[in-house]
């Protein structure tokens, strides 16, 4: 059941497509306090706390405080309190359970037993917010009647899960045909390529930098007869220059978002100079939504959206304040002493995402004007929805891949999300996996990390043994960044186990996309922490490096260096599967418990739950290649049956009976 | 046995007091590129690398790149090459197994397959270097050997074992005060409260701000009335203010750095305009640790040395370079593109700890004149080395309390370290764990982390998880960083939990200090892999969160949030001791092989061997109330016996047979 409790005076984020009556009386589970802006309730030491979407910590996000505000972070350590996103759907497990959403386009506050171990406050920055209250019979249930609530997720082309290659740095063609000439020379499988921003004339949003890449159209068609589509970025900002089409329509017919007189706001992104489409107007979002058309008029099916929190690297006015400022220190001669040295760093590090800049400019909505801090959190969201609803306009009945950095619950109907500037850490496998669960809940279910991490250098180990989970996320992309180690897994030495790894990705995609189809068509969640099928397993409550996927799998990667195997509990009997680099499968029955696994470098292990089985195709070097109807089967048990969800992967007859069928052993 | 090969003209860095012949032959083990400046072998697959002393990673090194370059890095993360120390000390583990310590006081790679997974590489900055090759029975005899070559681990007093409460912001006398009323009112036992830059005047080496401070000798006395030591802080640059005797005498006598025209090198540090000692110079180092008599003078036993990598925030002609650039930017316009602000910001970035700025001043060595690049690695070493000769000049008869920051190996016998400056991360419980047995392989005896974390904002669970592993670690202090959330352990609501776990800290105080002196004097380690003692056992090596300690205890703390209990595995049958909240201890005998355990927040948890027996003491609010003579014992098997160590833990009559007795059940 869902009750909807609304406060003061709730701008339309249309995160909730339907419209519920909102309830009179008090609201269940938290106390309100209006003054404070805040909700509030005591918890049981058990009790869980899941959700928040894309962010740092654990599965469990008890223990600390997290702000939604979507940011341009590239550090997603322990002392985060924002990533990009803002994903405020939680459901609280313990002697009560319950969902909440606070539907709200604003800065908002989650301390999750940060100040007091026992309590869980929620603090919004104005009174004007939605909050839902969701009962159910259970966690999964919870979120089933939430994800209805919200609506159907976006779906990806069939394409779109097959291994995808990138790097901010493949700067022309060549650089693209080389990459995909390594991979077919060494057999590793391989479906887009992804262009960063080099690939555009000096950052400019909808060109193609023609000396780089001398006839795009072309190159476009080629590599796809290859089976290799190339995937370009589109960032949030358009650069002031004029004879730019883009920046002139954009002037011209007022669609940049502006300052307090009126005139348009210019912040300096990558290509310097820049403005920021008013993403809320549903008309600029229109204009900008076609604007991609540029592209697929080129043959291109997919994109990503970046920068869209938005990302500032400085106000124009601020920036030469700074520099004024600092010119003053250096008349006042050299000897800046601790407290002005440290101001003076102050005044550089705080140019980029400075709160007081996300307050000096405003959206148009309906006539009105909105100050851009007040609905920050909705900037990723619509800029994403501009490019989905223009897909919609445009090629109506083909799926396109999209996906965003910056995100906000109701975006997931327009685009999956990856989970942002990550880096080449251990501690990032284990983060990738802890997001699946908490992003499922919240609608994302096309989502994946960067494999071998993006920012840092990165190891042959690391990258391995990222590919050993990434092969499962539906969004499956090795990036990286400028000036780090390169990561293409041909430039390392064990050729033959990153090609059975991710050869592997390709024998599981039926299963794998029929779970994602499954979960986005029936409100389910494609990755689900241990605890959410077992509520009354005491040890399934705190396990954090394990999770279902499906109804089938068990995943468990490794993802400490060195490491020669790893513990897993077993909340019931499984039969292990582990994946070698002589490509194929041991097996083992192992027994409900706990069990330390001996998992090789090159090795994938995951668990098949008895009664239960999955299909397996032969592989291929490309979707294309994939054989989704002669399908073997790993099984585990005598009646084991399985619903196959398959259809042609591009276009929308999602609900045609004729695309499930029942499996049997 | 050690083999010493020598190249090039060594510098004496005294890392090695005694003088070894060279060896004429080939070096074992190692491949040898005089030109290439290089050492390399070909690792196999199982190799394990210890060593490396104060790093990040694991205790296994394999897998990364390091760089012996002392830096005052407060981001103790994955992707870092160098902490604050220089320890060039490895143990290769395998099939061949052998130590190496590379005796250099520049700056040196040990990268340890990190380019490729097979290949160790050593690679110095220039090619005059002392390598000592060491062979034995096993990697513990190996260590026994090299310690012994590099001489005795300082010795700290007894009280130096008790708990200790720090902050970068205890102000004034009512500051400490406050902190010690607090604990003894809560029964929560202390001996030390630290004193951050905050006591001295304007951030001036050996002053005492007497407004904060209005009778400091007296302040000093009345404390240790009350059992508490006030340890202040020293650091290493010495700020530039005429009329301020320590500067002023510095510069009449010719102590400091100079530049390349032989004028004093300036650089800023905390009270801004500094110079540096040359603490190379005998005289100058020797000048500069009689210094510490003004505080000993008013009645401390103790200090910690800081900043003495050395820290450099920025060097006044580089500081003047880039005001001068950025006033140009401003002059050229605000519309920095890309590049342009990118550079902008590396300018400012870049000031700090700047490697060009480490080429610019010079020590005099034995009227030698040597760039301070090419010796960096000494600088920490000599500072705490100055204070360690005066103290046995000034005060030879009383041990006093001595740890670094910086340190190199040589450093080890005049000092401790603490782990530097951490985070409240649950990641760096963990890092404290790794670093103590490569530590201890080093000669770094006296060593422990910030327990709850310097940097960023801790919650009340990560203090107590990360305490169940400090009250092990013979450095036991909880320090924060200005700014932070406060986190005495009186400011959380669980008092009875925290009193419990420091409180067990004073119960095992016997036992602990006695590990702590046999380990010094009969060159062991206190904490040790557990591969170390089972190289047999192949799960031994891959453990990488258990440690013994001594030959009695393994531990094996808690370090993720929102845990109940963890797994561990016995390579050997254990009695498993959980000391709970209630001050009692439960008993369980587990059997060899894998076990999940319970361990509840306030608990904590360790393991005792078969055969051993550890004393406990009845504890105490202060070291001098524990009573060392009377003592419990906890003990597993029938013919336990345990050799204890008890001296007065003032002098320095080490070596008398008395100190030594044995217990038996």
């Amino acid at each position: 059941m869902i009750r909807k409790y609304s406060y003061g005076q709730v701008f339309k984020t249309e995160s909730v497509p339907a419209a519920l009556p909102a309830e009179t009386g008090a609201m269940p589970y938290m106390a309100v306090d209006e003054k404070e802006m805040s909700l509030t309730r005591t918890m049981d030491p058990e009790d869980i706390v899941y959700g928040l979407g894309e962010n740092v910590r654990g599965i469990n996000k008890r223990g600390w405080i997290y702000e939604s505000k979507c940011s341009d972070e590239s550090k997603h350590l322990e002392d985060r309190r924002s990533l990009y996103a803002a994903h405020n759907f939680i459901v609280v497990s313990g002697k009560a359970t319950f969902g909440l959403f606070i539907d709200y386009p604003g800065i908002l506050t989650f301390d999750v037993g940060y100040t007091d171990l026992s309590v869980l406050k929620i603090t919004a920055s104005d009174w004007n917010l939605d909050v839902y209250v969701i009962e159910g019979d259970s966690v999964t249930d919870i979120v089933s009647q939430f994800r209805a609530l919200i609506g159907r997720s976006y779906i990806a082309p069939l394409w779109a899960f097959g291994n995808g290659q990138s790097r901010w740095g493949y700067v022309t063609a060549e650089d693209v045909r080389e990459v995909v000439r390594k991979h077919r020379e060494g057999g590793i499988p391989l479906d887009m390529v992804y262009l960063d921003i080099d690939y555009m004339e000096r950052f400019k949003d909808f060109t193609v930098n023609r000396e780089r890449f001398p006839d795009f159209a072309d190159f476009v068609r080629k590599l796809k007869e290859e089976n290799i589509r190339l995937i370009p970025i589109i960032d949030a900002a358009v650069k002031e220059e004029k004879g730019y089409p883009v920046y002139d329509e954009g002037i011209e017919k007022g669609y940049f978002c502006t300052d307090k007189d009126g005139k348009p706001f210019v912040g300096a992104v990558w290509p310097g100079r820049s403005l920021f489409t008013d993403m809320l107007n549903k008309e600029a979002r229109d204009w900008f939504g076609d604007k991609y058309r540029f592209l697929l008029d080129q043959g291109i099916e997919g994109f990503w959206n970046d920068m869209n929190e938005p990302s500032i690297f400085y106000a124009e006015d601020r920036l030469s304040e700074v520099l004024e400022e600092i010119a003053g220190m250096r008349e006042g001669g050299q000897n800046l002493d601790l407290p002005a040295f440290s101001h003076f760093q102050d005044l550089v590090g705080s140019l980029s995402a400075n709160a007081e800049d996300y307050k000096k400019f405003y959206h148009s909505v309906d006539g009105r004007r909105i100050r851009h801090d007040k609905v920050h959190n909705l900037y990723g969201y619509n800029m994403t929805r501009a490019a989905g609803e223009a897909f919609e306009r445009l090629v109506p009945d083909k799926r396109i891949l999209m996906f965003s950095r910056a995100s906000c619950i109701g975006m997931h109907r327009y685009g999956g999300i990856w989970q942002g500037d990550n880096k080449s850490y251990w501690a990032h496998i284990l983060l990738n996996l802890k997001m699946l669960p908490s992003l499922n809940m919240c609608g994302f279910l096309y989502t994946g990390a960067d494999i071998g991490g993006f920012g840092s250098d990165t190891t042959e180990d690391l990258v391995m043994r990222w590919y050993a989970l990434g092969i499962f996320t539906p969004l499956m992309r090795n990036h990286s960044e400028m000036g780090t180690r390169r990561q293409e897994v041909y430039r390392f030495r064990d050729l033959q186990g990153f090609k059975e790894i991710i050869g592997l990705r390709y024998k599981l995609l039926p299963y794998l996309y029929s779970e994602y189809m499954k979960a986005v068509l029936d409100n389910k969640m494609m990755f689900r922490p241990l605890a959410f099928d077992h509520p009354q397993d005491g040890r399934c409550a705190t396990v954090e490096d394990q999770l279902y996927l499906g109804d089938e799998l068990m995943i468990a990667p490794v993802y400490e260096q060195n490491a020669r195997g790893r513990y897993v509990y077993l909340p019931e009997r499984m039969k292990m599967l582990k994946y070698t680099r002589e490509g194929v499968f041991e097996e083992k029955i192992l027994e409900k418990g706990d069990h330390y696994v001996q998992v090789g470098l090159s090795d994938v292990v995951f668990f098949l739950r008895e009664g239960h089985l999955i299909p397996l195709s032969g592989g291929g070097q490309c979707v294309a290649d994939v054989d989704f109807d002669n399908l073997s089967i790993l099984s585990f048990g005598e009646d084991a049956s399985y619903e196959y969800y398959h259809d042609d992967g591009v276009s929308k007859d999602y609900d045609n009976p004729a695309n499930r069928k029942t499996l049997r052993a």
